[in-house]
C-alpha cells in the first residue's frame, strides 16, 4: 500500500477540543535505514508491527505494510529494538470524509506535537485548522524512526 | 519463543537419500544488525516475517519471533530489503522425535550446504550422520544474515 499523508507542526492545544479519541502509543524500531524502517507499536491495547520504505520523490507518498501481532509477543519485541522508545499520546480530529491523527509526543519530546492527515490522492484538498503550523511532509527530522534519536538521554 | 539448535556443515550428498521433502526457499532481509535481523521468506507456497535476537552467550539459544504473511506480501517486502537474496532448496530428514533441516544453497551460494538440528533442551542428544562435518553452531559467518553478503555479486 501506499501512503499518501501532508504533516504538519501543532502550535496549540486547541485541537483537543475537536478530538473524539485519545489512545496512548509506545514504539521503537527494529531498524531505522532510511530506505526501509521495521516498527514495533503498541497502540492501546492492540499492537501491530509497520515496514515502510522511503518517500516518493514529491516527499508525500510511501510505502507502507502493517499487520496486527499480539501485545503481549509487542512487548517481547521492543525490547529487542534500536535503544530508545517513542510514547505519545494520539488524538483523531475527524473531518467530513477525512480526519487528523495529532500526536503529543511525551518524554524527552515533550512539548512537540505534530499533525498528520491522510490523503486519497495527493491533490486532495482538506480543511486547515488555525493550531496547524509549518508544515513538515516529506521532512526526515520529522520522521519518528528519526525523532526516536532525539528521545534518547544522553 | 528460544531457539536451540545446532549446525553442521555438510560434505557429502548423501542426505539426499534420506529426505522426506524438499522446499524451494528464498529470502532477504530488512536488517541484519547483529543483535536484531528481520527476515522475509517465500518457503514453497507460503511466506513469513522472522524476527531474531542475538546468539546467548554459548551460542546455543536465541530469541526467535515468526508470522506467517501472505506471498503476495512477502515479494513486495523483499524488494524492499538490503541487497541480496538467498536461495536455497531446504530438505527435511526425519529422526525419531527430532528432525535434520539440510540448506543446499543456490546462486552465487552453491557448494555450501548447512545441517541444522533444534533441539528442546541444550544437552538433548541426537544421530550424529557420517555426511555431518565440522560444527559451526553459534558462528555468526553461517548465519543466513551473514550468507547473504557473500551472496552479493561484486
Amino acid at each position: 500500500m501506499i501512503e499518501i499523508e501532508r504533516k504538519f507542526l501543532v502550535e496549540n492545544e486547541d485541537y483537543k477540543k475537536l478530538a473524539v479519541k485519545k489512545t496512548y502509543f509506545v514504539q521503537a524500531y527494529l531498524n531505522t535505514h532510511p530506505e526501509r524502517t521495521t516498527r514495533i507499536r503498541i497502540a492501546g491495547d492492540k499492537a501491530f508491527i509497520t515496514i515502510k520504505g522511503k518517500s516518493s520523490a514529491s516527499g508525500l507518498s510511501r510505502f507502507e505494510w502493517e499487520k496486527e501481532i499480539p501485545v503481549e509477543d509487542a512487548k517481547e519485541l521492543l525490547e529487542l529494538c534500536e535503544p530508545g522508545a517513542i510514547e505519545k499520546y494520539r488524538y483523531i480530529i475527524p473531518l467530513e470524509e477525512l480526519f487528523y491523527e495529532v500526536d503529543e509526543f511525551l518524554g524527552n519530546l515533550k512539548g512537540l506535537t505534530i499533525a498528520e492527515i491522510e490523503l486519497k490522492k495527493e491533490d486532495d484538498s482538506f480543511k486547515k485548522f488555525d493550531w496547524l503550523g509549518k508544515e513538515v511532509t516529506g521532512d526526515p527530522d520529522y520522521y519518528n524512526s528519526n525523532l526516536i534519536k532525539r528521545s534518547i538521554k544522553i
